[in-house]
């Protein structure tokens, strides 16, 4: 039988790299204040956070982009970012993101076979026909890269996506691509919490 | 927002195909029998048994084919059986079989954990080794069939599975492989019940 | 130079799995009826057969699903259903499943290179629109089966398939996709008898 | 049913382009003669012959390479030369390429099953190490060239491959990487005789 | 003839999105003056920062995580650094990153060849074990990112990289993988400048 | 650090296969003619015929294909010769082919962004439609030959090709699908005079 996996939900140190990470009552105390505001806002500290803590200017740049992209004013609504992070995140099956993200989608939309569906196969799902372009540029994005073009931006405005929309699109698409890397590349195991959330 | 999907859980007709389903009451005794042991075991009638209904015969075969490779004696256990049907239906990105067999995992391993590991990227879950060779054959199989040959059944070998499990593995896998495309192929749509069961 | 293979007709063990093949006089009787008719109207007992006697109940499995899909009634022809196993097998490489329906569609079509043509890239084939249509997504459901969706079904409609016969279509078409992964994951070898057969 | 297709043997036209193919007493002598010693040899005139006779330069360099890879001296042998030819043709699916040189493989070895064997899944084949190393190095050369290094010319080194040798592989799968590419872009058809030839 | 493109240096948009580009001179006075480090150390203002500048957040979010990686403190040299950029955007075919970043090899190496051959295949280039090892890391991270795992950091590890210069590795591909996506998808063009510099 | 690398304009021998090259002085006279006008038309002799020139018979028909379908007449003009060479050669990221043929590019139309943009990602040059049409079957025919059909022609008919036209791109194309993989599979390292030329 599968052994069960214990993952701390405060880790100290990554599973696969071994860079030790400090306890948070040695981080500056902007972080720290930042840290008990996800305790607060979320339940626990994200352990993709804690694992940037092991260099706070590293830290300091993931949340900055992060926030800027997934919390600030954007041309999408916070559930439509978290359902791009999920289907870019499907295409590069990483774990993390996939626990993470698909447990925002099961919240904020409050259907929880959402959250499933775009973690298995975004097109088994009812969309707006603007939602499913959108998915299908970050798809693409996703898995071709390079054959991204005036036609798939116009597929876009068709569907009814303003330009400053597909920055916003290309943008989140881009973000997950680099943090769906990341988290396999250094075997970022997700906080337990979240399996059991939303359902 | 994403528009609440409504699926009923006995569907009068496939979701895609005008294939009238019949009601269970015109369907042969020992079927209706089997449909009700189903009810009792899991709770409700998987849609995928209720998709075949619409001609007896077609049904039988498929239920012949399934309770033979999932159900009946076998080198491998019935999680490991599920651990293969999951890993291959993430591969294909199956949304029916992920959502129906990831609940089996979950609820055969006791750890909700599992099932979406192994749906998501099974390299990331602590296996044993004998379980993680059978689950790379399972994925190779899916992913580059052509490609399969004696160095693979060797390093089951290797990892401790027998010539008679080799066999079962690839059974399972291979059948998924065909699960997976007919239930995409078809549109079947899993019962709501298994989203929140045994998490 | 290649050294020339010998491939018994009845094979007494599969080429790569330790699996005792019974003797067929072992066989329950109507198992041994049914191998009998083999005889008669192929000529041979198929290797596949005698590689799934070594478990009766598998066999029986087997040959249930295979009688419905392919000799059963159906929206398509026979011949239509062995050219669908062709193109799912090419794109798989599986030697076995070429050989052997192959050699099926140069018997009932009575076109020897049409046999060729479909092992090896249908598209060069001359084919009515609505057999395009079908090997088409066959094609689709083999290679990128997560891609498939409503689009495709309407592309078989627009080319005169009714939705009975989408099913067909995709039901024998996920069927190779089976047949075709455990044939080379336990190296099944196809019976000499098919390749002089039918040129 | 299928449509019976009827290619001509010497066709005045490519199938897909309209360019207009000479008789072939309008060639030059030399090329008749060359024309004339094919018919003797191998019992008619390879449409590919036909095709490149449009234009008598591109025919004359097309001979010029093709003689001297597939007929003149060599570390192979003429044989293993076109199993290269069969391996990368099934790779590029080219149908044209498949029925000439599978039938060539046929003949030489005087054994139908290898043709046929190369061009579905020559993993499958009983071959040598040596010959089974000089086909990875083709197969590797025709679906991920740019990942072919020193680690790959060492492989066919220590399956006892000398350097000239490995020129010569590599000279036969490129060309038929060209050949293959070409034939389906101007969708050449193959002369009928080739397909019940030396089964 | 292909015509003559013309990307002004200083573009006051961006070429694909209407989304309009702010005069300089109406930026916050501290991006004021990083743009014109930016023209004193480069000699031009990179048209990625100022397809950026339609909002400062975005802008200063950019800017923190590309120094960071880029130029802070890191366990990889900055020459090593800009060969991760290249190898990954050669992956992704990334117009805009292959030129700003080969130049930065060609400029740091003092080989104008090595930019070349990192943008077109790192293989065929003459590396240290070590920096090979770093590419074929970054190079697996882009092309099968849900493949990576133990072994390839194992490999990291004996080619000389201790786990600090694991992640950096990581990051910078995982960086790379966002930036040429963002950068195909919204059609940023390199600065002319670039193509001419350190040949 | 990166190795600097010494690659001879005249070798003596390949780099990677141990094929001793012959003086040019042993070679025909008509061949030592030949590479004389090399020497004088573009500046040195290039390395790939310094390759093939340890067989006589080997590089007579190299040039003679390469003569024809390069420098002869043709529905293409060279530089659109040149353009599919690059594109190919990006594809199979072959390092020889795109430094020769990127700078003929960058020679031939004046524009040294030109040869790195095709060589980059030939979707972001601005082209004319004939041209663009012409790299995208270009491109498919090197990427996914077998599924190359008349379709793929009639664009280029609708762009304003004419048949001729289609024969010439396809011929291009098919040849680097050949050198590409012979150069990279023998290892051939392109003159260091190609680098900085025509920036």
């Amino acid at each position: 039988m599968a052994k069960k996996r214990q993952y701390p939900s405060q880790p100290d140190h990554l599973t696969a790299l071994k860079l030790p990470l400090p306890p948070r009552s040695a981080l500056a105390p902007d972080l720290q204040k930042y840290f008990g505001i996800c305790d607060e806002k979320i339940g626990f500290l994200p352990n993709v956070l804690a694992a940037y803590s092991f260099d706070e200017s590293k830290l300091r740049a993931f949340i900055g982009l992060y926030n800027n992209l997934m919390l600030d004013d954007s041309a999408l609504s916070k559930l439509e970012r978290e359902m791009i992070a999920v289907v870019v995140s499907a295409q590069n099956h990483c774990y993390y993101c996939l626990v993470a993200h698909g447990q925002a989608v099961r919240q904020m939309s409050g259907d929880p076979a959402l959250g499933e569906l775009l973690a298995m196969n975004y097109r088994a799902a009812k969309l707006t026909k603007k939602q499913r372009a959108m998915l299908d540029f970050a798809y693409k994005m996703t898995v071709t890269p390079d054959q991204v073009g005036e036609a798939d931006r116009e597929a876009l405005r068709k569907a009814g996506h303003t330009d400053r929309a597909i920055w916003d699109i290309a943008a989140v698409a881009a973000f997950f691509n680099m943090t769906n890397r990341m988290a396999t590349a250094v075997d970022m195991m997700p906080n337990e919490e979240y399996h059991a959330a939303s359902r």
